[in-house]
């Protein structure tokens, strides 16, 4: 059943309690269940989220191969992918060895209540990659349990979405995690049946008309996530604004200076004000509060996209977001208690959406993001380019080190450099 | 200006720190400010949250004339509903001496921009009746702020709404907190975009098309809020039910017996399962728990509408809602801190509304349920009817210490007996 070239391969592993990351040789994983895929992994990412395991926050003792974002090459299938399945998701039935994959960064069925609906990061099956009982994308090979729920097949895609891949590896890696989870942060901002007012212009839960709408929205964080959801939100917005009269502004937030260079440049590459169709600036933590203040008569926002994953990033969400306010917050959040009182939200009548990104839901509308974005998502290492450089697993211990001290952007690893 | 026929007037006082009742005479309200209304109050509800401030635990250090539900006549105007009044709310226009009103339980100007979004509870003049630097409602006689943009009139009303000056004084009441609150509380939750793939058969966030939906709610708490919220809930779903491949099936909560019964018996009065579109089963707190995970193979709720207020409640909430479900609290929460940690909500993908109903904004939608559910809100002290009795203030002391204890349902005060 397997076509692979070794039996043993490099991987990045993380040892207990913190900040030990060794790349090491450990044997090829092989097919275990039916549902299984191994997939040669072309490149894998390094995340935000693989912090909390570098810095001991998540509470795990055991040795685990990093990393959850990967693409690459199917070459080995379960029994479950052999002609003739049915009633399973289509890619049982249509992925073969030698296609070209995305896995997101949680496996999901496709198939129990909370797939079908669409919540497929809680699929009832759901894990991560990265942890000690599923080995994660810091490798050469992955095995991807419920494959056929699971991978995204670009062989497939490029069937039926012209120029998908025409896009370079580097850019469709950011699928299996980032883009969607920041294009996701805006979508439940922006369908909040309380930001209704303020879009449709029908006053809650009726029907009066409302001229002269405004929008102010912030952004907390922009490591890469949160510059994708700042990408996401103003890609969402440009349908939403077509109509004259709602004025739209966005405050992005980030007490790193390079983080905000960065975003700057972004903002000035996808075309600034003249052609994006918010008021969008980028501040630090108090000039954003000011800010904040006075775009809104000392309301505050509408709503805040909440994308670091800690309590100071929550409390400052909380005090730039307006009574009826929401925060949608994406940030991977940790062991500490919620940072407010009962009387806090009942007296803000405060909203909250906290969790995990349903990658393979969200795949579709972050594919038309990343399409129409390469010119921030295609490039590597220029100024308004998300993506840093991709380095070899030589370079893991030190990108790890840069990465925990806000000293690097979005770095990939190359497993085979 | 004033009609008052008397400089005296009765009331119903709290005295710090806690359990101190006491009816006492002091000076009839005048008008203060131009935008002020006098209404002589014909009854004055005792509502849960009025147990927050006879408890204690609310931080005020100062004696108050209770309560925030009244109806009553307007006897006096300030100089603002003088004719020539323009730009102002309407009733600034329209209000005349003599109109019936009912007041929601905080005041709104109906000018700034969370009254003109519907957001009335966060006005920026928001105020509480029954703290004290507002007086109350168990009064003869209250000051109403801001009257052109507060108050209900009820005459108005009458020449719009065929039969709403039919229904008695005591289910109008209900109009001022507890039956809007209610009402909000289902709003908020079937409004939730993360209850749409189940509402409208469309995966989440796409629009893949689900067959056989089943949508799971709970009530937590039965109090008169609770049942609003159960009655006002069930209303809704008639017009969402009419689709044939949606089952809804309900579970309301309440660990109080006599609670329970009575909840029992108004589903009984409006029609049961015969003539309800929900399956709907009254339960103590352990039997709760195991209905909803069997009625949902271990998922949980779609969503909880939580209707207590203290940190018990919404634990019992959390527990029961499935992953990116929603929690729609209407309780009025205190100072203890949100019982969560960020990896519990994050881990959840769980959704959180809290807070105070905009009454101003819900009374058309609570109205409609108030007319057509008169066989609940209509009677006195029937078994299946929400409101238990009408007292005099002589009774106050004793109905407070009742109410306290969760012996007693809904009960109204008439300051003229």
């Amino acid at each position: 059943m397997s076509s692979h070239p070794a039996k043993m391969q490099r991987v990045v592993k993380w040892y207990p309690p913190a900040y030990d990351i060794r790349v090491e040789t450990v044997p090829i994983p092989e097919i275990v269940e039916p549902d299984d895929a191994i997939v040669k992994i072309k490149l894998a990412g390094l995340c935000g989220s693989d912090l909390h395991i570098y810095r001991g926050h998540e509470d795990v003792d055991a040795p685990l191969i990093c990393g959850h974002e990967l693409i690459g090459e199917v070459v080995a299938l379960g029994s479950s992918f052999h002609p003739g399945a049915t009633g399973r998701p289509e890619l049982y039935s249509s992925l073969k060895v030698g296609d070209k994959v995305v896995s997101p960064f949680t496996v999901s069925c496709g198939e129990c209540h909370f797939c079908r609906v669409g919540f497929t990061c809680r699929c009832i099956h759901s894990t991560l990659f990265g942890i000690p009982t599923l080995p994660g994308g810091q490798a050469q090979y992955a095995r991807i349990p419920k494959a056929g729920g699971t991978l995204f097949s670009l062989t497939a895609l490029a069937q039926s979405t012209a120029g998908a891949l025409e896009i370079a590896d580097s850019s469709l890696l950011l699928l299996a995690d980032i883009l969607p989870t920041g294009v996701f942060a805006a979508v439940q901002a922006l369908q909040h049946p309380k930001l209704s007012p303020i879009l449709t212009g029908s006053a809650y839960p009726s029907i009066q008309s409302l001229p002269n709408r405004i929008l102010t929205l912030a952004v907390v964080g922009l490591g890469p996530v949160g510059v994708c959801a700042a990408v996401g939100l103003l890609h969402l917005m440009e349908d939403i604004r077509a109509e004259k009269d709602l004025v739209c502004q966005v405050v992005a937030i980030d007490p790193n200076e390079s983080r905000r260079k960065k975003m700057e440049a972004i903002y000035a590459k996808i075309g600034g004000q003249d052609k994006q169709c918010c008021t969008f600036v980028v501040a630090a933590v108090d000039e954003a509060k000011e800010l904040a203040k006075s775009w809104t008569g000392g309301a505050g926002c509408n709503a805040v996209l909440e994308v670091v994953g800690n309590n100071s990033a929550l409390e400052l969400a909380y005090d730039l977001v307006q009574p009826f306010g929401i925060i949608s917050s994406v940030g991977v959040h940790q062991a500490p208690p919620i940072p407010f009182t009962g009387r806090d939200v009942y007296n803000k009548n405060a909203s909250f959406d906290f969790g995990r990104c349903p990658v393979r839901a969200m795949f579709p509308l972050a594919l038309e993001v990343l399409i129409k974005r390469q010119d921030v998502f295609g490039g590597i290492g220029e100024d308004a380019s998300l993506i840093e450089k991709i380095v070899s697993f030589d370079q893991a211990v030190e990108s790890y080190g840069l990465f925990d001290k806000g000293k690097c952007g979005k770095i990939l690893f190359d497993p085979w450099l």
